[in-house]
């Protein structure tokens, strides 16, 4: 086995291109079986395996420089750079990242998670060569689909205005997660089917030779004929319009052709744009034939291509998704928006049913936002389903376009808290303390699958202005599903557990956690009182005055950023009543990074757990606060 | 006067052009001189007197929809949709808004302050008028500056997927606020400039004609050059592409051609682009000399175009831009960075002093973001000076490229709190609640100009990771400045004025206010103790301590959201430290939009006076506070 040999990308300079094939086909084979034990994002990295080897094979990593867009399709770059045997590990607690990571080796020169960052940060570390006046080259790897995504547009646009050296690569394959969309899409796919471009170059060339005799007035005009006919042959045209040099397209799975076109490219000044055609899942039938769903993957047995799933109760994106579904039976001012996360948002079967009603406007969150606040100005319901981490990016659009002009807009928001494997670039611990702020901003989090159904319909129903929904990344309950879907009493909070020792607030799965605390309690005597404490804005303001004028004290379990979460506004609506006699503590993410391991290993890591909210909850007994308070009086 | 009888855009449909003409001058006349006395935005409106009343001429508001990006050039707009007699209240509380306002007029459909959504909302629009099977226009109005932000390529790239009936009017004035940069300005650039096109057009057609008898293999070859040459021809190749049919340039100030154009891409299906030429201050020669001076201004003498200007100690603005170009001759790793803004942000200067080491990205906040880290990855010391409002724009970026790869970025964040007549959508009232709560981030705001140069030194020097200063548009005090920039002491805050009954912890200019509140108590023998809380993250925690220590309870005072500010975080604090005993007030900007006015205004609005605090303030006197503690115990 060559791959053995190979701990460094200089263990590849002396290689053939024959023996790069080798290898290719090694790395293939071992993320097939690697990855059916751990799970991961097999048909990305299947993609671009031989892109990875000519990349190391011909440039001089660390020194230049590989910025991964996304960056889940940097195994092939991990095994070339010495981690191929932390394999085992991958995706797992303390174990090796899925996604670029500095701290891992200094062949990690830029992190990301969030999709379309890579020409940005090319920008930058071109721009910070040559003001250090060093020489080395800066590529960044882009997939078509993160081209999309507004921001590569904004780093297209000044690349093409500094003329600095830089090489893009273009990933083309057609998809990204989900089927592309936009001009954009439609342009590449031009220039990947017409076979004909390469003939018809030599052909206008033969044609223009046949007309040089044309002489006087026509002159100028035939050589702007020759200008137009080089911008026609170039195919990359709009590239070259934002100031690239553009080559390709090229097989992404020819090493010979691939090498020989990336070396030419590396010596052409200024910025050039590379594209490379690829097939997610190359090498892998099963990954090959539908790479939608083997984009990231559980662990599946590598001869069937059986997928290996956990059974359980429905996710929660399942329960959103028949809610919706049944929801837009009955009113259709109701339409979905996703950001290029029709599977992951579960609107597969929503676009199948109402595909006019189903709109995917690529990796393009910011649009999204602002189309759904002019689609409910205009009286529709828009539905933007989104990432939780993912609506980071609309943040602006949240507050200027939905939120200021008190706009009808639905959020429902997936992988609200840990989401486990994809870790810190994708937690979704921060849209409380981003979305609380906003004036008009209403929002909630379900205890069960029935809640979620009933927050759709209170969401629906609300004609006020924005609404957002919050929901893990996990499985349901279990509760039988309540087909009809009565509204929830809009700002109130649920007593799910008496008892009047102090009481827990929780959201979401932590009611679960607070419930098993008060158990363990239970058994020392105490009763806690437990609250779903579903809406988060606004609070259940009567509920939280009796509890102060009961004298109760109180723990907000969250688990989101504890900086501006629930437990800060529960603060602060104290402080505004002057009911300063209640103390409250708070439980959830403290102001870390969460980095990537399973749910459960996350929530331990911060203390999310019920013995701890136990050990927590007695600090926080009236008889200790009021001897602390007497005291000090 | 025929403007005195225009009352609605119907007034205008039985005019003639000549007709229309003499309007545009009157309504020039109005604007010079109504501006003169209320300052606004005298240039952009202008140059878009004639596009604004073709559109009105033409087309059928509200029925038709125009979306006006940015909002800020919706004055003539204005005066032809009933509000001419409310411009003497422009820009002023309770007054005519300077940007587009739904609340003023059915006409106004969209508002913005924020550049760049009108794409999206266009396409919102559309969508909907589609599936409401409704038939009107859809016209959104977008400069070629906005055309550069990333939410305006998503949206252009979705639009021209869909194809939806929807017109964009570029209004391509060759510059938005500051010249344009990149790519897409340089293509707009060879359009405007090259006058042969039309000619090259018709020769070539002629050309074409001369060539009909190669036959074969080449007939095919021929059609793609005939294609080919109507791609070069009909110039706005680069829109082709996205899926837009193309109509221009046309020269925005000739009423007869931009009416003929207009109502011709009016009929024709799908997404059109019409891109119009106008001048920015036409009409008025000292703002079509110094379009940037002119872009938004104070009053001015008419006859000498003279500008009154309030004398007064520096901005804080130019106190900032002092202090980069003395740490920049010091320390060659300085690189500012300004999305489109390098007039507003004070870098005028350190441009011409280093034009390498200043990046103007055009209007593309995400991207100056992830660049800044990049840049920062690479060992250069990136100054990303924006906005705060601004800044909403790259919330994500700030997450996940800069905070998370704990990257040494300086923000240097303009315009924080109250902005004073651009109104509701740029004050600057949210950036402690959207950044204190990132892991990594150190937040500072100074009292005076010293401070903030004190800070800007603190910051250069902070290796470990992001670090931003946020100061308001207003003057400084006027202290005497000092040359040498001592770092302050990290995350230490700084008793002002010593006391015993309470304490007022404030930032910025909310600092005068607190010591004025303090005089006000000081007459009924309250001695309270004024805190700086100049460091927002990290907070100063052994002061914090010592003040419950001492027993004495806090209010907190901010120019900025009461949800999730700095309040809140010190109630967080005493939460996590189990300081139960400390009572907490906050006064701030409640859960409200706080629309234009003048800044002191708008404090007022909020209850953000001295009066207001010294009677908040009574209320936490530590003798009452005990009483009630007693009372309960």
């Amino acid at each position: 086995m060559l791959l053995e040999h190979i701990h460094d990308p200089k263990d590849l300079k002396s290689l053939s291109v024959a023996q790069l094939e080798q290898l290719a086909a090694e790395i293939r084979a071992f993320l097939i079986e690697k990855l059916s034990e751990t799970g991961g994002h097999l048909a990305p990295n299947l993609g671009v395996v031989e892109l990875t080897l000519a990349l190391h094979y011909l440039f001089d990593s660390p020194k230049d420089k590989f910025l991964f867009d996304v960056g889940h399709q940097s195994y092939v770059h991990k095994i070339l750079t010495g981690r191929m045997d932390q394999f085992d590990t991958l995706r797992k607690y303390k174990g090796l990242c899925g996604f670029v990571k500095r701290s891992e080796s200094p062949h990690d020169v830029w992190e990301a998670g969030h999709s379309s960052t890579s020409l940005s940060a090319a920008m930058g570390m071109a721009l910070a060569r040559d003001l250090k006046g060093e020489k080395n080259k800066v590529v960044a790897i882009i997939g078509d689909g993160a081209l999309t995504g507004g921001m590569a547009l904004e780093a297209l646009n000044h690349i093409g205005h500094e003329k600095k050296n830089l090489m893009v690569i273009l990933n083309d394959n057609e998809m990204s997660i989900a089927p592309n969309v936009g001009a954009l899409h439609h342009y590449l796919g031009k220039i990947r089917t017409d076979r004909h471009y390469q003939k018809a170059k030599e052909e206008l060339n033969q044609l223009l030779n046949k007309i040089p005799a044309i002489g006087g007035k026509l002159a100028k005009t035939a050589e702007r004929l020759k200008d137009s006919v080089k911008y026609l042959l170039m195919s990359g045209i709009l590239f070259e319009q934002f100031g690239f040099t553009y080559f390709g397209p090229v097989d992404g799975h020819d090493l010979e052709q691939l090498t020989e076109l990336l070396e030419q490219a590396s010596h052409v000044p200024g910025p050039v744009l590379v594209h490379v055609i690829t097939t997610k899942g190359k090498g892998y039938s099963p990954a090959e034939a539908d790479s939608h769903k083997w984009h990231g993957i559980t662990p599946y047995k590598i001869e069937s291509g059986q997928v290996l799933k956990a059974v359980g109760p429905p996710m929660y994106t399942e329960v959103f998704s028949d809610a919706l579904m049944d929801l837009a039976d009955e009113d259709n001012r109701i339409v979905a928006v996703t950001p290029a996360m029709p599977g992951g948002s579960g609107l597969i079967k929503f676009a199948a049913k109402y595909p006019n009603r189903m709109i995917d406007v690529g990796i393009a969150e910011q649009h999204a936002a602002t189309m759904c606040a002019a689609m409910a100005l205009e009286g529709l319901k828009p539905v933007y389903a989104v990432y939780s981490t993912f609506l980071q990016r609309a943040y602006d659009q949240v507050v200027h376009d939905i939120c200021r002009q008190n706009t009808n807009v639905v959020f429902a928001i997936d992988r609200a808290g840990f989401v486990g494997p994809d870790g810190e670039t994708h937690q979704g611990v921060y849209d409380i303390p981003f979305l609380r702020h906003i004036p008009n901003m209403v929002l909630m989090m379900p205890k069960d699958e029935n809640e979620l159904r009933r927050m759709m319909k209170t969401a629906i129903d609300y004609n006020e202005g924005p609404i957002a929904i919050r929901y893990p990344r996990i499985n349901g309950l279990g509760v039988q599903i309540e087909k009809e879907m009565k509204p929830i009493p809009f700002g109130t909070w649920e007593t799910v557990r008496e008892g009047d020792s102090a009481v827990i607030a929780a959201i979401g799965p932590m009611l679960q956690v607070a419930e098993e605390a008060a158990e363990l309690l239970k058994r020392e005597g105490l009763n806690v009182r437990v609250v779903n404490a579903r809406f988060i804005k606004p609070m259940d303001e009567a509920m939280l005055l009796q509890i102060a004028k009961e004298g109760l004290n109180m723990l907000v379990l969250e688990e989101g950023s504890v900086q501006g979460g629930l437990g800060s506004a529960v603060l602060e609506f104290y402080s505004l009543h002057n009911e300063h006699n209640i103390s409250v503590r708070i439980m959830g993410v403290p102001d870390v990074f969460v980095e990537h391991g399973t749910i459960k290993e996350q929530r331990q890591e911060v203390g999310l757990t019920a013995e701890h909210v136990a050990v927590e909850l007695k600090t926080l007994l009236p008889r200790l606060r009021k001897q602390r308070v007497t005291g000090q009086v």
